[in-house]
């Protein structure tokens, strides 16, 4: 199982398709997730030049011997940080890596038809027939882009928190995948 | 039930008792959070003056009449903010308005004697006989300092992540704070 966080194609306030920028924090936050509940790798996806230099730039710090070995477990999260133009680069490398074309799978804020709940795709996910990779999408800015659905095998469903406050539904992007990691593959 | 993120008593590295700086996105993943999960309220511990100071100024620009209208969500989330100089200064806060002390969880990502199991507390916090409120509280830096654990009424286990991975524990505390409440509060 992977995980990919677009840049883009995401939707902004007013619903336009933007790219957005990347931060530091989603990095290092989803980076130190992804290596708590094991996963194999968590691609940053960026169109933009100049955005890849400065991840690669960070990664590189983090993999010096100095750095590496004063802060082991910070190094050990950001070793399965890696990049990509395109998701359709994604697609490319992991079909090359893994034999098989990815399962696409989408996290969204929004209530979107056909969705499973994390009980019933956590016992997929558990099943020794599962037979090609997984990749968990998730979207940064107001949400992944309606363009993008035509890559998409599953969907997720929401995250909301108690019972009768369904309004609410605004987590940070590094909460809602601490959340759904935690609800997929947690003890 | 309430949160608290204390910046003191925190240990450093190298396990010396330190004041931590508040950081920006602690304040907003945090309250997103605690907004999602319908918590009472978020208490932002520091006895640094100028903290206090960041912590207000970042807080009255989301209370502003144009900001909040444009960013209803958001501006919900930190309406739950506060701030406190100490941890007694939230407990005399929380016996005054609520009549009666709070019940302290000690959330910690080292393995502690006597911590109770998600699942136990769950069921404990949705009990109709709770009678007192309650502080989840959560450390920055390196964790929280044993000279704050006289202070402690109950031990939350720390989170890992599938079974035969435990020996990794490294979650940032943004994403510590989403898991935590979505196991005690989530649907």
């Amino acid at each position: 199982v992977y995980l990919v966080l677009l840049h883009f194609p995401i939707v902004n306030r007013k619903g336009l398709e933007v790219t957005t920028a990347v931060t530091n924090l989603d990095i290092h936050d989803i980076a130190r997730s992804v290596r708590t509940y094991n996963l194999k790798g968590y691609f940053i996806v960026t169109p933009i030049e100049d955005q890849q230099e400065l991840v690669g730039r960070i990664l590189s710090h983090w993999k010096r011997p100095g750095v590496a070995q004063a802060h082991p477990d910070r190094a050990g999260a950001l070793a399965l940080v890696r990049q990509a133009r395109s998701f359709s680069e994604v697609k490319t490398i992991l079909e090359e890596e893994e034999g098989a074309l990815p399962e696409v799978v989408l996290t969204d804020a929004r209530v979107l038809p056909h969705s499973i709940s994390y009980e019933d795709y956590r016992r997929e996910l558990a099943a020794p027939s599962l037979n090609r990779p997984v990749v968990l999408v998730f979207g940064t800015g107001w949400g992944i882009s309606p363009s993008f659905y035509p890559e998409v095998n599953r969907i997720l469903a929401p995250i909301y928190g108690p019972e009768g406050v369904e309004g609410y539904n605004h987590l940070s992007v590094r909460s809602a995948v601490a959340i759904i990691l935690d609800r997929l593959f947690g003890q």
